[in-house]
């Protein structure tokens, strides 16, 4: 229980999680744990490996894991044709981006115990009458509650009524592969309880829900995701994944050690006791994690020769090992004079002599040499090398 | 145009309806008339033949008409299971119900030109993601403009989703069939605006739309119902649909007339002249309209043989040929004392005198001879004789 615990925001129903572990346990009946995935966006980063290693987590106990891709919405596509970024998705294409997820995941999955799932096979099923009964087990104000559904109602934005429908065929997959537990993350809470709902009208026991965070970005604050560009993505060049796991703040390489590393929790543990003792060097608390990621992704080799290229290219520089970091509040998007912001970073006593300094040749910014005193810098992270030793990350706060 | 705007309560969009009548005119091509009714309910009482008639007047006018019989929803039944009252249709129900349908409706419609059809006929073959498809095409903000939905909405009552899709599938059946005129009761006219929008979004042009009132019942101010007790079903006796039709108000025949009979506009204009100039009795044309209905219904056997009857019972009972009738508001469901109500019809002077008159003998209701002077009387409607002379018939008020 506590691996399955390990990094998890919330479980529902925890009591009834345990008792169905012993029951199966005693049964020898492993449970069928569902984890849905969209079928449109095949290529993964690490924010979706959250539920990946989740799912190994209960793999490593003996359950069967259910790869579930959710085809059936992704065919019809976006019907209302509202957004026309959302055309459907042929079987072709279904069939080629469950290829890529097979190879993605057998990276963290045992194949042998995997099970790959398409919604389409029930749903693609299902008449129209079949479906209207599905839609009498829920009730329209109830699904008026969902976060999104409750704004644009309120705000008056449309909704289209298949927008209540998609909810309801997440909730019936449950049905149909009459799921024991459902992975998703917390931003799922909604579609996991339809679920649960919809097992009880068509008289299942509710499956339990194990609710995973949203994984932070390299920026620490907002969750990985690839239009915010924070993100590590899987299939990622080695030296891209090891270059930005080494930069990522000392807080969240332990949040990626909770929820992305193999290593146990004992180890975890320690890990965090040797960290706050000083016993255990953050720098190499990162390096063992991006060496542990790579290596994943990448085999030994690659690990290795993504270290070798991330030491040679910091000689190359002459940076330092560590790098300071600030963090330097922007207000709203608007750029900041570049001599304010040295000097909030403590790398010049004052604005003026940030200016002077800049003139002078004496500061670099991302290796470059600068020379325009009046420059203004947009929110963003920059590595600022002041004379021949100062150096200072900067990074946007909050 | 006069004949379809007949008894019409509105009619939507009136030029449209005008330039397709009169395309289909000169293209030599009848508009296909679609008028929707319940599987569950076959035994038709005058209320539903308002529709029925203007379905009559179509076909009059060349076009052709499509019964349609609405099974597809009465197949599925309710299936949240929360009215108990209403089980689901089995193929044989709607089969035996159809029969009955036809046997009715062609005492009205003529056999030849008149099409049935079922809407389970294409709503079967349809698979949940068609039907996904089609739930796109309106939005959950307009749906819950219908005002059942919008006052269960606010007064938090539940509504199952499925109860949307019953608007979405008879809009739907309108695209189906490519109607060029719906009809229906002013009640339905949020459903028919939805067939009209779904054309829209199906590449059709919107059907003109052709609402009837809802014909009030012998009471003269609630809509007709089997439930509210206030009909005149068409397979009842021929007695008792004439000595109903003699019952009603002066301004209810006319109504009626409108409605219900097959009189020309001519003759219908001149029946009004003469009614109100007092060329034309009453009484006279009461009967008229009964003989016409029950004619229809029962031949004119049947009408000349309720004719005889209606006069001998009225004979027999020693009853006037015009019997005034008082309207008496009951105060919720409570019974009021006979005395009370006597002297509110005033029928007599005062309770007392009314108590003291029961006593004696001297009050008959419905022609029973009456001596409790303390009889309580509950909301309904009663023929007061009192002494020999005076009648009055009392009906509850609003």
């Amino acid at each position: 229980m506590e691996l399955i615990r390990r990094g998890a925001e919330e479980i529902l129903v925890e009591d009834d999680l345990l008792k169905r572990l012993e029951e199966s346990y005693k049964k020898k009946k492993p449970l069928k744990v569902k984890t849905g995935f969209d079928p449109t966006a095949p290529d993964i980063h690490m924010g979706h490996t959250v539920l990946i290693e989740k799912m190994r987590h209960f793999q490593e106990l003996g359950h069967e894991v259910i790869f579930l891709i959710g085809d059936f919405t992704g065919l019809i596509g976006d019907p209302s044709g509202k957004s026309e970024t959302r055309p459907p998705l042929t079987r072709e294409d279904v069939a080629r981006n469950a290829e890529t997820y097979r190879e993605q995941i057998f990276k963290i999955l045992d194949p042998e115990r995997t099970r790959i799932e398409f919604n389409s096979r029930w749903m693609m099923k299902m008449r129209a009458d079949d479906f209207i009964r599905l839609t009498s087990r829920y009730t329209v104000a109830r699904m008026l509650e969902r976060d999104d559904f409750k704004k644009r109602y309120a705000m008056q934005a449309p909704i289209s009524i298949h927008e209540f429908m998609y909810p309801l065929v997440q909730g019936y997959d449950s049905v149909a592969l009459e799921a024991d537990v459902e992975l998703g993350g917390t931003d799922q809470k909604f579609n996991l309880l339809v679920g649960r709902e919809l097992q009880k009208e068509y008289g299942q026991r509710p499956q339990s829900l194990v609710m995973m965070p949203l994984l932070e970005g390299l920026d620490g604050v907002k969750k990985m995701s690839k239009s915010l560009g924070n993100y590590i993505g899987i299939s990622e060049p080695p030296e891209e994944i090891f270059g930005k796991i080494m930069s990522v703040s000392d807080e969240l390489m332990i949040r990626y050690y909770e929820l992305l590393s193999h290593i146990s929790m004992d180890e975890f543990h320690a890990l965090g006791k040797g960290l706050k003792s000083g016993a255990f060097h953050p720098r190499q608390a990162k390096e063992d994690l991006a060496l542990e990621l790579v290596a994943r992704y990448w085999g030994e080799d690659g690990a290795a020769r993504a270290k070798a290229h991330f030491e040679q290219v910091f000689k190359k520089k002459g940076l330092p090992d560590e790098i300071q970091v600030h963090a330097f509040t922007w207000a709203g998007e608007a750029s900041v004079p570049i001599a304010a912001l040295l000097k909030d970073a403590g790398l010049c006593q004052s604005a003026s002599e940030a200016r002077r300094l800049i003139k002078q040749g004496g500061v670099r910014l991302d290796s470059e040499k600068l020379s325009d005193p009046e420059l203004r810098l947009k929110r963003g992270e920059y590595l600022f090398q002041v004379g021949k030793r100062k150096f200072m990350k900067v990074v946007p706060k909050g």
